[in-house]
């Protein structure tokens, strides 16, 4: 693969000849499955997902989210119900049409998210303010037909994600909901995932259809362009009044609910993880999430090989019950050159070299992925050693990534123009006007994302695209 | 709810009852969804799902099977490859035909089984004979057009399964695979659902489509009913040439591989569960797969309530750090008895019970769930206890389970017919036609469901439906 590449590449054509190549070579995903958008996830893929998914599942868990699975139709007329929302999904959608040789009587959609498919039982169910507030959650896949070029991982047509929904009675608790489900994607994202993010509020014109507000989680990506990998929606009441979602409160009045969703996208996150921390001997997995931590590879010739196969052998099993998720490489077909090869390919974070040198002066070898640097270590030290170098690369990673996410002002058309071939996002003062922020994405191809949550500060002089009275202070970038 | 239901009941209709009533009071499903046979799981499905399929990606992991995801989609060109396939499943499918407001070129099939999605890709992974045994699996969704009335869990149109997919040198492999598979299902299904099966070889006119050879993994369920919860099918070579599966030999030259596909059904065992286990107080979930094992529930008066909550939280912080899956209800609205009846409804294997006297005397006081027999226990010896009541209850589970697996031998058409009235199945000698076995099943309603797997014993004498010469050993019973 070329060099340094997925470090240092910035050029979109270049950069994604190596996500394309490394999908491939380290097992990720297959894309010559038969429909265009639909891809095959292989076992690098699903093993890390399942680590991510865990990561998340225990953290909604321990927030008091619940567990539940949804059909993946939608009937209809349950689609239709609130306008502003079949609006935005109606060009995306597939449709059920048949079964066997019949026409349904009323088709489905096959889910593009869930809102429709959940608040009529959250009718059925909620009956008092005692069960509120009322929190669910499912881990699944959604379908949406996406109209341009599609990518694997990063602009798919089927991807898994996380969705919750939660129900309050004020909107004080929709906000504070908001704050915990930013803190759950610090939590495992940044500290996890090594991915750092910007939490933005999406314009008024590229909200959530049918929401009042939405929150996007953006990263950088190495060509430079921002990556929506997650999202929270404000829905206010407005579901709540379509589909009846409606409690019994203290004061023995009927009152509608407050609504949140949560969609932490894994798929996009997969993506994410594969372009930020890889490089060009390929995949980078996070210790945190990575299927295999550490891979023991076993250095012998023929007459060293059952003594260092006998080590290999302790080190594996010492290590298993130490919690490491630990794998000991016995191939007898292959050299150890080819098994390093492969081990950094599939991006497992730390390899153990054992050989009879080794056993000799009581130390094993270890070499960390991200920097390739070797180091021996006692055996009796391995453990500790092992968790430090853990840590260091989980750092490493979560550095590299973020020095990406430096944040550049402008102050004026050129500037902006400038800064934004630089990469990521570009902060200015902005007028806050549809019809401004859409000729610039015209012109440019880069969009005004949003504002930051949590942190709005006042525009005092004028916005650096038009020039007329500046609003807000506004993020920029150009976006997957 | 009524008593001992789920325990005695045999009666078709009662049993039924108690059935819908347990799975709504208990959250486990909810049937209200606005589409026939798509069911939404609540919590109490959704955490013991979690756990059932921890088991089997773990035994699967452990036997070499990879994970992989394919999409829920199959163009129907693939679909169609496979003749008898397609021929088997066509009135069964749910077809998408449109997206957004366009005509699909060609459209998709909702998988109904993934033979014709995974197989095409085999065909561009296999090269070499190094690569066989190739071995992977998914756990996910599928979708089957059910036209006999639904139930939910037990006959639904949309359900979980694990489905591996297995290709080998030589027909040999096949066999161990399949005994494999069974061993799989003995680990997991018998001695952790605590769930008795026998593994029937169906019959040739009722195999799986495309198969050579079908072998169904079959219980009893209280009304005396058979339920097939899952099966794993020799395909021989039939998909590997039509979807062109091959390999380069040894010797150089070019072979199609011989295949298997095994789906353990995650949706039906659940609903087995459910309905086995279950008794006049709802559910009762085997401890190996409890969300909850063990439910701490403190009992106090208001002076003795923070002595009581400080030995609670110790318990629950001790159990927590052994591994137990444990929780402490803590609810200061409801009085204890309503705790035991809704954790007894939910099947929480064991209760324990701990109030002043309790710790007065150093100790706390057990309940296993299905006998509800109440123990009191030297604190530090609580471990200890805990264990040995949980494997008492799993093995108790078992045991009632297994008693309706008696196999009664019927001589003739009059001994059929009265053994059948007993529930679960009639062993007899068979002629092995199809028509005789058609005809029998459209008088009574009972099926012939194939021979024995592994111990397939030999026929003396007459078919007992009809009376020719008999040639098989087969086992009957009314279906699900």
């Amino acid at each position: 693969m070329s060099e340094e590449l997925g470090m240092t590449v910035k050029k979109s054509e270049k950069f994604m000849d190596w996500y394309y190549e490394v999908l491939q070579k380290a097992e990720v995903v297959d894309i010559r499955f038969k429909a265009k958008g639909f891809d095959v996830y292989l076992p690098t893929a699903m093993r890390t997902i399942r680590e991510m998914e865990r990561l998340f599942a225990e953290e909604l868990d321990a927030k008091g989210h619940l567990p539940v699975m949804f059909p993946i139709i939608i009937p209809e007329s349950n689609l239709k119900t609130e306008e502003e929302h079949i609006k935005g999904f109606a060009r995306e959608v597939f449709w059920i049409t048949h079964a066997g040789a019949n026409k349904l009587e009323e088709k489905f959609a096959l889910r593009p998210t869930s809102e429709t498919a959940m608040y009529p039982m959250y009718s059925l169910w909620l009956r008092s303010h005692l069960q509120l507030p009322m929190k669910f959650y499912q881990s699944g896949r959604v379908w949406r037909y996406e109209t341009k070029m599609t990518r694997p991982l990063l602009r798919p047509r089927e991807f898994r994600w996380f969705e919750t929904h939660c129900a309050f009675k004020t909107d004080v608790d929709v906000i504070k909901q908001i704050e915990q489900d930013m803190d759950i994607f610090k939590k495992i994202v940044n500290d996890s995932f090594c991915i750092p993010f910007l939490m933005i509020k999406r314009t008024q014109w590229d909200k959530f259809p049918g929401a009042e507000d939405t929150y996007a989680f953006e990263t950088v990506m190495p060509d430079g362009k921002v990556l929506q990998i997650g999202t929270t929606h404000d829905l206010g009441q407005k579901f709540a009044k379509v589909f009846d979602v409606k409690y019994l409160d203290e004061d023995g009045k009927k009152k509608y609910v407050y609504q949140t969703c949560y969609g932490p996208g894994i798929t996009r996150m997969l993506g994410a993880i594969v372009c930020i921390h890889g490089d060009d001997k390929g995949l980078i997995i996070p210790p945190a999430i990575a299927p295999v931590q550490v891979v023991i590879v076993p250095i012998y010739t023929g007459n060293t090989k059952t003594e260092v196969m006998k080590k290999a052998g302790e080190l594996l099993g010492s290590l298993a019950e130490k919690d490491f998720r630990v794998d000991l490489d016995y191939r007898e077909q292959y050299t150890p050159g080819f098994k390093f090869h492969e081990w950094e390919l599939k991006g497992v974070p730390v390899r153990i070299e054992i050989g009879p040198k080794d056993i000799e002066k009581g130390v094993v070898t270890i070499v960390r992925r991200d920097f390739r640097e070797r180091i021996q270590v006692p055996e009796e030290k391995l453990e500790e050693h092992l968790l430090e170098v853990m840590d260091s690369i989980s750092a490493q990673l979560l550095k590299r990534a973020n020095e990406r996410m430096k944040i550049e002002d402008a102050k004026d058309l050129k500037e902006l123009k400038e800064d934004l071939k630089k990469g990521g996002f570009v902060r200015i003062e902005f007028c806050g006007e549809e019809k401004c922020a859409e000729k610039f994405k015209d012109d440019t191809g880069a969009e005004v994302r949003g504002t930051l949550f949590g942190n709005e500060t006042k525009a005092k002089g004028k916005c650096a695209i038009c020039g007329k009275k500046a609003k807000e202070v506004a993020y920029v970038g150009e976006g997957y």
